[in-house]
């Protein structure tokens, strides 16, 4: 409320309470503000309230929340159903309507606020994780495949002579797919893992900008990394460390990377061929999603290009091993029951009390688990 | 926003499309103002946007959402599921804490103000409704039993004095229960149809109370009436006029009833003694609820008082009739359902199609729709 | 609920109760069952209780809500903040994850359904608009510049040989942007105007197929139109026809374009050179948007194409004229308000008591209007 | 979604993951299932996607959501707004309409079970929080005063003959003169402190009702002690007693209390005469609610009945003490944050450094505060 609201305010209500209230409103504000002032990522994560008061006061910003409005044009920013409206906060004018995404829209003032503010606060976050050179380099903003494939054939458009692409990580076949997709040359990407240890991200990337020419490279940045929650990587790492010296595994060495660990699974690997790959199977069929197991040497083709050690880090790497991330969303107790179900699996796996895939999947109950087998598989 | 934080705003976005959007702000701004400095109904109902804005606005003038604010006391406002929070839109400090409804709680200036705002606008609306005597007579916030029982009970212990409770309408049997629990003398309420016209709730109240004396009286106003759609009400009228000279019946002539009309049922009444009762199941079977079929003469007993009459608006009217009502809430789409069911259910009604309930019953497909003809019956 | 719960739920509420309950369930599954098995746009919309229930059903199809899930992978469909999983139902697995958006994902089978589902409605939609010819036809999701930039580099890509793209109406810029932006060959529109009259899309697109080859030709749909709401259309159609009567104007006779109306301003037009620029003036600072006023023989450039009669519907039209659409979310009150507003600046503008708008910026009160007029024009 | 429809999902999405989605949506029925035959608080709280689901199956099983309805009655279950709709899940039938709260409602299935399923969840709590003898014991849902006094004048109407009410803490005065204001005989409260120790309120209960004769005794529990989170207790208490030795103060002993903890403030007290006070003026100005500072020998009057220690636990405690609370929703931020400031005023306290309260009325920078100081005052 403005100053004359909470001036009638204090009509109805001691007006030392409404003149706290009025306070209390401040303190929003100044987050706002700094925000607006700033456009870098808040230290302390914003409580919803102040969420909710920020994205309410852009709405009223935009022209199709203006009191007496009355649009008839055939794009107007216009919603049939009300559910519709309050997913996007009421906020419906588009933004990039004129084709390019960073233009102010004129109806929509919120909208566009938004808009630029996500943008400086996305690159404060790339900074801060340690990025430097941000010229050359695009943020890819979801990382799924199909917005991946829009993605880089956009950048195909915007730098037609570029060959070669630097992705951090081999980690998944659709980013792959989708720069083949999109025209780049192939063998962009190379693992970054020396000997035992990853660089950084950065070091990595400026060594392959030099290698091969500035001008024939697009630096490709993943946001997901940036988002990595700090104090549940540190959790995750001593506590996966603890479970390996337990059963007689590692943690590799992987300082620079701030979300995913890989523990050996060195003894697993000698004792029995199949075990590696059942471990997987066992921790899915446990319902732990994600926590990839990696067979030594193993060969991956995408499109015709071949890559040695794919999902790995290294062309090959000396033992299997076993990743596990802790990234964006993901609590302690979350970490808590990954470890507890991986216990198991490991114990059972070395008594060989588990079953093979096959004979589980023709006893009684374990029905549904064995679709997921076969899922998985 | 404040007027720095649009400041801030115009070096990121097109300074006039700021001050647009705070132009835009501007207009629900002062409709907040008309309410905080008139206290009364609006006249256009505010849109959600207006109406989520101020309970946002209120919700930050709470010291639960302050920011910095650290809670140590057993009741402070404060939830444990965010659910709950949302829907209270984080008013979470209670109001009347001292046990006084209409005291402002130092704590919360956002819920206090909207507390004593809420009061105003129902007031007002009793008062646009034609009440205009409100001495002795209290608001009844919501219609059910059990609120009604925690009501009288209040007023019995803040008016020992009072014997009689002038209620405006004879229609629900758990009224005259919670009347009668609180101690109150009975025979409290007379029909106030006379001859075939109602008299307006206000006349009948102002005769009741000359008649008993004031000092005896309790006069109590049921909300619900107050906030009956005048527009739906003309419609559902007239409409129903149409139907009933189709069918040979007529309105009943009920001019000072906002909410509900009344069509005569003589020819079906005449030719047939259970047509009357069975029309009530055909309805109800076709998912028409509320649509009350009043025979002749009905007589109703509660906690040993015999109504004659009962819910019907006379002692003894000439012939049974239907009631329908065009209460809050309802669409032009609910009458024209409720008119084309009703035509259908009364020709059926007249060429005897319809079969007895427990024939129905014994058919292999009304199954469902037999239990709820017990159900109702 | 399932059978067992309803039936344990017996044990607490009456048993005839709980199975009318069970059966109001039914008639949501019915609702959902239909759409499952036919794939259509349903006839009467489904009111929000139907649409929230199937989006939680949804929702808990896919693993991210699993009980007992723990994902502790890179990619994992898992949000850290509440707010973001309620805007998105909870379904926080992207789909597209391999670079092809159709393609079913293993871990979100609900999400997948919801894609499936959405195509397949939209499809049907757009058969029912009259478009009889869906191959090599694309459907355009969101009608803002920047997703048609991103779905034409794919089209660009996808179909490396074409050279034109047929798109119904000349009305944006950025359209046409994004077309020349994904390198396809211009001159590829014309105006489907014949005389006074407009051709049906489908019958300009067959004729232009024909005529540059079907191998060369991509023929993009936007969806916009497909939504727009009839009776409003008719609504508006006949009150403006009122309108133009009065002022001795007339409706153009565009039989088939079910979204966009149009009225002729020749009077406007004959009796003062600037007064039909004005007219779009004063409709904007009356806060009526989207109504285009468009004189007579406008020429656009766009990157170097230069369209006659830009945002008109023929090259050369006799006469200005003013559009106003009926599109989706239009509502009765939208087209009261802006014929009453239409009216006046009709009346205004002849009896050229309107100011001229640089009058208007020099005085006192209408600053916020100037900036308005300042953003149009 | 039923078997059928989960059928006919299987012919759009690969058959397995659909078996997957029943699945998942399997483990949510079980844990509804579980409430539904046993009644009981789950061990581990649902979480949101689950009681979102549950609000909505029960909300489709209310006469107002079945698809079809038509309801002309005049106390029919519906809104006009969206919004209210929404907030309440769009369960609007009320409960309780005869007059008995415990009633189900025929046209409400879905909100007559909520209704039954809660009432038997805050038994479970109520007995789990150690009260055996729940006879004669009414549980008071709400601690507010206003609901108090509703709750006690229908206790008094229920049970005419009983004089005394036994009511746990001594806490509020709002308590106090809801009970008398209901009717009911004063001094119905003792302290349950013996020496320095508090009996847990079932035997000091037991005593009382042995003393006074059970006929004359009503037992009232409130429920918030019974959600207190025993996690946070442990937490506060630890923290505090370290707190409590570094300023040589220590923790009273209340083993029995779960909620709220006491930490003696000799020192403060012997030093200076009005330190104790200005602790609680510093705490709020700090924006710590809730923790209160007791002075020695307080006497409360309220209603004419006089309260020895007031707000103590005892009628003569033998140093002035601190009480905090950790009551539903406290997190361990709240915790730290509260310690840091407590243990800073108790520095600033001792070192005479905080000026007095009218000082720092006076300087600029403190207005605000001193509002507040004002009020607590």
């Amino acid at each position: 409320m403005n100053t004359e609201n909470f001036g009638s305010s204090e009509r109805l209500v001691t007006a030392a309470y409404v003149r706290q209230g009025a306070q209390g409103r401040r303190g929003h504000e100044l987050l706002l503000r700094a925000l607006l002032e700033q456009g870098k990522c808040p230290e302390d994560g914003w409580d919803e309230s102040t969420i909710e008061l920020f994205l309410h006061e852009l709405a009223i910003m935009d022209s199709n929340n203006f009191l007496g409005n009355c649009g008839v044009g055939e794009r107007e920013g216009r919603v049939a159903s009300g559910l519709v409206a309050r997913r996007h906060y009421r906020l419906i004018h588009g933004i990039g309507r004129s084709g390019d995404i960073s233009a102010v829209q004129p109806k929509a003032a919120g909208s566009s606020l938004l808009n630029k503010l996500t943008n400086s606060v996305v690159l404060d976050i790339i900074k801060q994780a340690g990025v430097r050179t941000v010229t050359n380099c695009f943020v890819v903003p979801m990382a799924t495949g199909m917005s991946l494939t829009l993605c880089f054939l956009t950048l195909r458009h915007k730098r037609p002579k570029a060959k070669y692409i630097i992705w951090p990580r081999i980690d998944q076949k659709s980013c792959f797919k989708s720069m083949i997709t999109a025209g780049f040359e192939p063998v962009v990407i190379e693992n970054v893992l020396e000997g035992d240890e990853l660089r950084t991200d950065t070091e990595a990337v400026e060594a392959k900008v030099k290698a091969l020419g500035a001008e024939n490279i697009l630096c490709v940045h993943s946001t997901t990394s940036c988002f990595a929650p700090r104090e549940m990587f540190s959790y995750l790492s001593s506590e996966l460390k603890k479970l390996a010296d337990l059963h007689n595994e590692r943690l590799l060495d992987t300082p620079h990377n701030p979300i995913s660990l890989a523990m050996s699974l060195k003894n697993l690997d000698e004792n029995n061929d199949v075990a590696v790959t059942q471990l997987g199977s066992m921790l899915f069929t446990r319902q732990v999603s994600g926590a990839r197991v990696v067979p030594r040497g193993s060969v991956q083709t995408v499109n015709n290009y071949t890559f040695k050690g794919f999902m790995s880090h290294a062309n090959d790497y000396s033992c299997a091993y076993l990743n596990a991330a802790s990234a964006i969303g993901i609590k302690k107790q979350d970490v808590d029951i990954f470890l507890k179900r991986l216990d198991k699996c490991l114990k059972a796996s070395r008594k060989g009390k588990e079953k093979s895939v096959n004979e589980i999947c023709t006893s009684n109950t374990g029905t549904e688990q064995c679709e997921d087998q076969k899922i998985q598989t």
